[in-house]
């Protein structure tokens, strides 16, 4: 979906095998901020088997897509400061994630994480509070409080503002 | 399917972002032995994107599991050999795998890489060369040259194996 500001709907992901955070955010109909569209969490119980989890994760994502229409996924990057088994245990999240993203046609792009907390608070060892406050500031809505909303939705919902940010920087959105 | 011995057919995975093997095994007829029903390898070139690499390997394996009808996947297992890039990497495409199986309702096992070598040659630091010598005579078969057939796809058959072996030692299958 194109907002009436001409820029893209986009899908925040934050995947994790226990949680996996998602926020969709366009740009406001007056072209100069953001809205938020929606966000929330997919938990995926630890007792259920495997891959069990990782089709939850599937079918509420490809559940998420069809509801809201995002035409661009933007997803934590490969970073490599897990050990190894949290690694597999990530990327197996993560490429379900891909997966219902490249299966619905969206356009993939990846962002360190420290990236996208240096691009809104400033700095890369941001917390997730911070990151969580900074994407209230800049959507200019206060989100529920985190046993609602969880660190992992506004997580997901600031590398949607990340990517659109930078989408914008690029010159490849926005208004002229 | 369910063999005319009784026994389950199962495909067999070797994940892995560049290359994943597969095979399927069910036992013979006579109930006594293993035979080979197919394998090969799926590739996905580095070149590809991401993303649409995890497409490919979730769709091939998708329309294997459609032509073969495996009851049961087996699969290398978590390890920690790797590092931490390495690890999300594989871990990317083994997601997509169990996915796979999962969406088609397999009953998923994994099996580490050690006992896999360990139950078919005898020793856990077994070279894929010998792997394969095994499968081959386990199977009665002798398989294509490794370009044609490659390590991947005889390491999956020998994930394919070691499950059946170790189904029928745990007395869930074969004949009575």
């Amino acid at each position: 979906m194109i907002s009436p500001a001409g820029g893209p709907r986009v899908l925040g992901l934050d995947p994790g095998s226990l949680r996996t955070g998602w926020g969709v955010v366009e740009p406001a109909p007056d072209g100069r901020r953001l809205s938020l569209v929606a966000g929330g969490t997919i938990t995926s119980p630890a007792a259920w088997p495997f891959p069990e989890r990782l089709r939850h994760i599937f079918e509420q994502l490809a559940d998420i897509i069809s509801r809201h229409h995002p035409v661009e996924l933007a997803v934590e990057g490969v970073f490599t400061s897990h050990n190894a088994r949290t690694a597999l245990l990530l990327g197996q999240a993560r490429g379900v994630a891909l997966l219902a993203g490249a299966l619905a046609g969206l356009s993939i792009h990846e962002y360190a994480p420290a990236a996208v907390k240096k691009a809104l608070v400033g700095t890369g060892r941001a917390g997730k509070e911070q990151v969580r406050a900074m994407v209230e500031a800049i959507l200019k809505q206060t989100l529920p409080p985190p046993r609602e909303f969880s660190l992992d939705a506004s997580d997901a919902l600031a590398i949607a503002v990340c990517h659109l940010h930078s989408r914008n920087i690029r010159g490849l959105g926005g208004r002229p």
